[in-house]
């Protein structure tokens, strides 16, 4: 497939995924609707919209159809936007400015970016929980329900939340090791895009191989993205990056690439990104999309 | 029923729901250890357990047998904790103490009291989820996603958090109305509790009109335990209340009771009172014990 072709395939489902993010989104109005606006402000702020476009390409690959998986797509994005907004907390990260706007809490204040979060992250769920209306007979059923628990897993303590508490903590503590910043990139990073390519098996109806193989894969590509973050940091330039360079080494931040050295680093982003394309190559169905995505979310260079 | 009596088995349901809770909290082990020490810490600092009181005993009102009720009955109390913990946070209301304990951002760092709550909220719906393994039929699945759709919305902007949110931006601005008080304390406190006597009427299997009941019978006693509050800033003792008096006095606060009077006020309380119970007279099966609860929360002193 022509790489022409592949961006403007991509192009086509991102503004699908948004399409369905918007339609999924609260209505901004009522006693409430500064937080409703606060709330849409952060989701429609921009991003690749990778997991609901991984959400929905899996579903479709393990033969889903009909619109099953969309709000769990609309719900995956919303978990998502809810973690960027609180790790932009003065608190946390301290950020007032993503993608060229100012944050949610920069421009809402404080109190409205920790109650814009906490909101997303709870209609998430109840975007997630209105598939079961679209549930037709007990096995869909099932498959919601399960497909329920991986979202709230891969969130949690156990998946993404854990990844960032393991990160905050770490930060400017000698002893960095390579287990505990693989086991970060592997939550903080990886388990959201698991819980992508697991949920849209799991709804499709897929069996327990393939939807390890999803786990398998997004994995791989989680923790391809970050280290090959890593190597940009330091091998490109602001202009294609599009942000500052240099920041790791300018916090002394202990990462893969300096724990590993460069070479070691750029052979590893290859080795993730081939395995998760070997995996996907032995998959029925034509993987050929998802393929192309795993090689330009891994070995890029921007 | 005696007074004693009546005592005796609240203190009995309240140790029924802190095992429940208990045995649902995850344990405290791993590289995320300090976000699970804080997330069981804030959970464990006490409170009255109402919420999965109320669940559990709604629940066997409408003839619910065995353990389904459980994970739900674990999970509103995460979601009560983690309003407060970030209700908390120094953007918030800034309270370094709670019931004579170290707020959890006071205790643990004003990020991890962040990342504790937001662990609290998606546990809490990973453990609601854990109801789907103890699914027997379709008809139980059914209960248990609907039980999900509730607890999310009573949860979220058009419920807790909304209430959340409005009481925030009226903090200190003109023009409180009634209208407004109302609306609160409908979201801000009825809404779980709303969620707490449906959910225990939905998984049991309650038809809709029950349902509905337990909807209007915890919106009277949520409104009721409100107005409670802003009677006792200003009729009880420091001694019997256990916490500062005069404290809405002190800071200007319009409520409920500077907008209609303190006789009115009583009377409104008794009247929400008196509504709950009729409605729970009305259904079939033993209600005393929620009736006096509903008597305990509402026309009290303390």
């Amino acid at each position: 497939m022509s790489s022409e072709h592949i961006e403007q395939q991509l192009q086509q489902r991102v503004t699908e995924a948004e399409q369905v993010i918007s339609a999924y989104l609260p209505p901004v109005d009522g006693m409430q609707r500064t937080v409703l606006e606060a709330m849409e402000y952060s989701v429609l702020a921009g991003g690749k919209r990778l997991r609901p476009v991984l959400l929905l390409e899996s579903y479709r690959l393990s033969g889903g159809e009909g619109t099953l998986a969309e709000p769990f797509a609309a719900a995956i994005e919303m978990i998502h936007t809810y973690s960027l907004v609180h790790d932009d907390l003065p608190a946390m990260d301290n950020d007032r400015y993503r993608r060229g706007k100012l944050t949610t809490h920069a421009k809402y204040g404080e109190a409205m970016g920790i109650l814009a979060g906490d909101g997303l992250l709870t209609y998430a769920f109840e975007t997630a929980a209105k598939a079961f209306d679209q549930v037709k007979d007990p096995t869909d059923g099932t498959r919601v329900a399960r497909a329920m628990q991986v979202l709230a897993n891969k969130a949690g303590v156990y998946g993404m939340l854990g990844g960032q508490v393991i990160d905050v903590e770490s930060e400017g503590q000698p002893g960095m090791t390579l287990e505990k910043i693989l086991q970060i990139h592997t939550l903080k990073t990886a388990a959201l895009i698991e819980a992508s390519l697991m949920i849209g098996a799991i709804l499709a109806g897929a069996d327990d191989t393939r939807i390890t193989q999803m786990e398998q894969v997004a994995r791989a590509v989680g923790i391809a993205f970050q280290i090959q973050d890593d190597i940009l940091d330091i091998t490109s330039t602001q202009e294609v990056l599009g942000k500052p360079i240099g920041s790791d080494a300018r916090n002394e931040k202990t990462t893969y690439v300096t724990l590993r050295g460069m070479d070691a680093s750029v052979r590893e982003v290859k080795r993730l990104s081939g395995e998760a394309a070997d995996i996907l190559r032995q998959m029925p169905g034509d993987t050929v999309f998802l393929e192309t995505l795993v090689q330009m979310l891994t070995v890029r260079n921007h």
